[in-house]
């Protein structure tokens, strides 16, 4: 591929905490086993927000201009070498953290927890806010001929949550209260739905976002109260029917209450998965953990299979998207892109481009 | 049987807190499955010290007179009509918690959390620190011909432990920090060394017992340090040369600042047990289980096939459980045993008897 | 409940080998946790006409005259004293093994293989076939409100293809290829899409129930051909885009060439499950086993769970049953009902009543 | 590194089916990395003999000159320039089999069962029985400081040990038979042990293997008998005290009596792991796979954590493997050692060097 003028790699580059600026880049360089993708769309995430408004998340620290994003799919325009499952025009959505390959997580299947990750608009690694990304392809995915470029943009989120459900291992015919009808939320009640899960209680603060769970896949909806976590736990139990509590429940919103109140509305022998980061610390109901025998997970990323398994739920229109998507902002206007989301305006934002 | 005068069968009953005295009770009648067991030695459990000196035990309220103890071993005395597995004289380890056998955890393999569980010593059911004790004989395990009595009323506690190390997933070759070095903590190092675990670390604010547990079944220990979770968790990796963190931690200790260090001192993917119960809420690293996407277990009590891993356990030699009885108290001098445990003297306390 | 002769229990006895009759027996005494079942349809099945053909399945010998009949659906009509779960006039699904709750299977989790299970129309135990039926009250299951009793009848072989795909660990976007489809294979189709299983090959000889089979609950189908295991296995592959192999294999036909065949459409780190019974010793490819390093399992029964997903699935409208219901005999007609079933007349055969 | 001419690398040269030959060839270029090995001792496996023999082992063909061997331990003499856990002069154990880490099973954490593996001495690619042999660093594993070079040779099928072990999902307390007492077999004895099996019964038709066997880790040793296989398993099963049958069955002979004895010495609900390599089709209990639900697995090779837990278990003194090390050649006589092997003297074989 030869590097004319056309080819310039405009970026989306954030400096530090407020100060982010649009910048020519060069075209990645392909190694034998690398694609080029021509970036189509992108969506934007909370801790993109967080990186633009602070300048770090934890120990992450932005202390180099860095390119941000990492909810992309887009159209292959070169490939290394070696590529042999992918060629030029591939529509593909592209999975943004490329693991060691060598290290005893990696090697055990549970590449998301490797110890050399290079993740995508994490520092100091560069995002895929550009024209151009380019990656190995075994991290590139072929989208199915009637998912869109725009659905594509929303496949790293739905990997979010298909990790998120299996780490809660929902089987068919199981009850799952999920807490926090956001993206990741409502994502993980429809993949909750296609992995046969017959009960699936919505719970946020938001009536809005209820009204749109219970029309996109949740089978009851809950409105938070202010009593207890174990008042509340309660009456989602009586009022939604969960028997002796329900078999699973996931954190999509990172507030104290409404992981106390997760613990409260298991049955014995449950599980609880912590899907949405908040406070470093809370005050936890421990001695429920260990009287109701439950099993409590975090949920990191997505890992083996999690891609693939997303693409197939979109597919097989087991699982759809499309209507998480409330807005769609030029490439030149991503500021403002990132203004809204701050804003918590809509569901789920999209960049587009750039040309 | 005959109930002659001989047959009377005295216990040591708690009416209230702080209230005990020995009665003599009625010989239980036997359905055709059960067995009447002529208990020898019972240990005592902290559980039982805490209904002596408060009453309660959360929401279970000692409101008629009790029998106390669980932990016994003993020899069939009679046998239902349908008994088959049991013959009288038989050398017995008693399991005390009776299930219904017919709720979905009871048909699901997980007795231990089912809903209409009868366990002894638990109010209103009465507990075995009495001559006869009746149970099903399929809840009562023969002891291999090398195990002494003693040593048989320490498989309640063994079995506990066993439900632990299997709760926490222990493999071999794995690294394991247990905190805690009480009977419980050090009955998980020698179970945890029985699974293979290479690496135990035993971590407590006492010398006398971290000396007792490296004698006993850990490979290294560690003397409670004022630094923070975080720091002690950093010296525990480094000193006991943990790499990026060990494999499970078990929590015997029910103190928030090990159960702290215990999240911090996991490698990523690791496994923490709580296996000591404590205060019902703590301040909790939950940042932590997310980013580590660590597995964290309650355990509680002991299910399908816990005794008979125990047991055999004793009988293969792989572990032993002599060193921990440091006391044995006859019947009539039951409470000042029950002061002696109180007082956190020696290691397990048995009471033999009544003649 | 009197006992007045309109309570006499009309039951379809096998005597011996094609030799069967109506006769009167007593309605059962009720335990304190049984109910009595007015039952109201039941299906034929396989092992059924078996007896009644040959008398006996391997070493199970009719030598008593016993009721026939396992699969059915009624109505409650009496109930223990401690019964808390049901009432008279409750629409239930009979499950028609009674294990012993006691053995280390049981208490395992793994009911269905019992070393003392008794089940219903397998020598001695009597079947269902009859006006009455008593079962323990946890052994018998409310149908939702939208399921007739026709559909409660398949209940049963609806768990069985529920204990199969549980064995094959079907996981949402995985690939199967079923072998048979007759009614276990027609519902493991249906269990298997509710899995979430994406790409459902149904291999046959007879083309009309592959056409079935793909109206129902197949993605794809195929007609057995006359060529090597091998052979045939690759021809699935290719024309099914099986890609390196299926996930998984479930053989519900017994034939031999199916096994092989299973063995050989499988992927690396495949599983097969034997689903339905034919010859006890085959041909056997193990070399496959090992170099793919396969799992294969068998399936027996059902057990744990396996009843209330059946229902479940049913009441959530993800598996339809009444399809499968090509003909219903009045009871006085029982004896034409089997021999529509041994001439493989249609797909399931209902026999009604008693009146 | 410069090459001078002391670098050559002598290799032992397979051509065709019996004839091999002594080649000096080029010292491997190392890639960033990569270490390269200096080869001190390599066992002679049935494998490398098979190929020494016919010239291919099924579809895999030597069409090429290919050097032998597989099982080595050796001295690092180099490394590449990212390489950061080894330095020269590290004793290590060389893992021979490569996989592509991007293909589904190696993401999975199942690199064994990779798409595109390069094994050592799988044709076409080159074995260890040379001077240098050149590896990634993460499939090079360090020594601990007690296990000699001899020893580490015995890495290799302690690790083909370990991972039929593990695949037999052995549990504390279990009881388990292995059919075949040379080399794999014995030491699947020694890793049960390990893994906590309490009852281990090894079956031969060679008595002086028995007598090893039972001196080095079975409990229990049971001559073959020329009986049908229902027969000899009823006969294990009562003369090693199993109960209702053996928790798990391991084949290490490849013979199908002993597969067949293997199957019906199982409990229900047991395992069966098939180890060894022999015919491609035998005869087969199908049957019995149904009725007792068992589970059946291949095992191939070794994966995932299998040759870090062979080295633990050395250093642990766990197992021990010094004893299977019955005779060790000088290199120049390599062919000799071969057609000991393939004459069954002694267990296990090594070639020294080349110096």
């Amino acid at each position: 591929m030869s590097h004319s003028n056309e080819d310039k790699n405009l970026s989306f580059v954030l400096e530090k905490a407020g100060v982010v600026y649009f910048e020519d880049r060069p075209i990645p360089e392909l190694g034998p086993q690398d694609v080029l993708v021509n970036v189509k769309f992108t969506g934007i995430c909370g801790s993109d927000v967080h990186y633009w408004s602070h300048g770090a998340i934890g120990d992450f620290v932005v202390r180099e201009p860095m390119v941000l994003g990492h909810e992309s799919a887009g159209i292959v325009a070169a490939v290394g070498e070696q590529v042999d499952r992918l060629q030029i025009g591939d529509r593909v959505a592209l999975e943004p953290g490329i693991p060691c390959r060598s290290c005893t997580r990696c090697k055990d299947g549970q590449y998301n927890l490797c110890f050399h990750m290079a993740f995508a608009a994490t520092p100091p690694i560069d995002g895929t806010l550009a024209k151009y990304f380019a990656l190995p392809q075994d991290f590139c995915y072929k989208l199915g001929k009637d998912t869109t470029l725009q659905e594509g943009a929303l496949v790293e989120p739905l990997s979010i949550a298909v990790h998120i459900v299996k780490q809660a291992s929902i089987r068919p015919g199981q009850s799952l209260v999920i807490f926090g009808a956001g993206p990741i939320g409502l994502l993980c009640c429809a993949v909750a739905k296609a992995f046969g899960a017959t009960r699936i209680v919505a719970v946020d603060i938001n009536k809005t976002r209820l009204t749109f769970a219970s029309q996109y896949a949740a089978t009851h909806t809950f409105e938070s109260r202010k009593v207890s976590a174990e008042e509340m736990a309660k009456d989602i139990i009586s009022e939604c029917e969960l028997g002796h509590g329900a078999d699973a429940a996931i954190d999509a919103s990172g507030a104290e209450p409404c992981i106390q109140t997760a613990i409260h509305v298991l049955r014995t022998g449950g599980t609880y998965v912590q899907g949405g980061l908040g406070r470093p610390n809370i005050n936890f109901p421990i001695g429920s953990l260990c009287n109701k025998e439950l099993t409590i997970k975090g949920s990191f990323r997505y890992g083996s299979g999690d891609y693939e398994l997303a693409i197939k739920l979109l597919k097989s229109k087991r699982v759809s998207v499309k209507e998480l998507i409330t807005s769609c902002y030029p490439f030149k206007e991503a500021e403002r892109a990132f203004e809204g989301v701050k804003a918590v305006q809509g569901i789920k934002t999209l960049i587009q481009g750039p040309e």
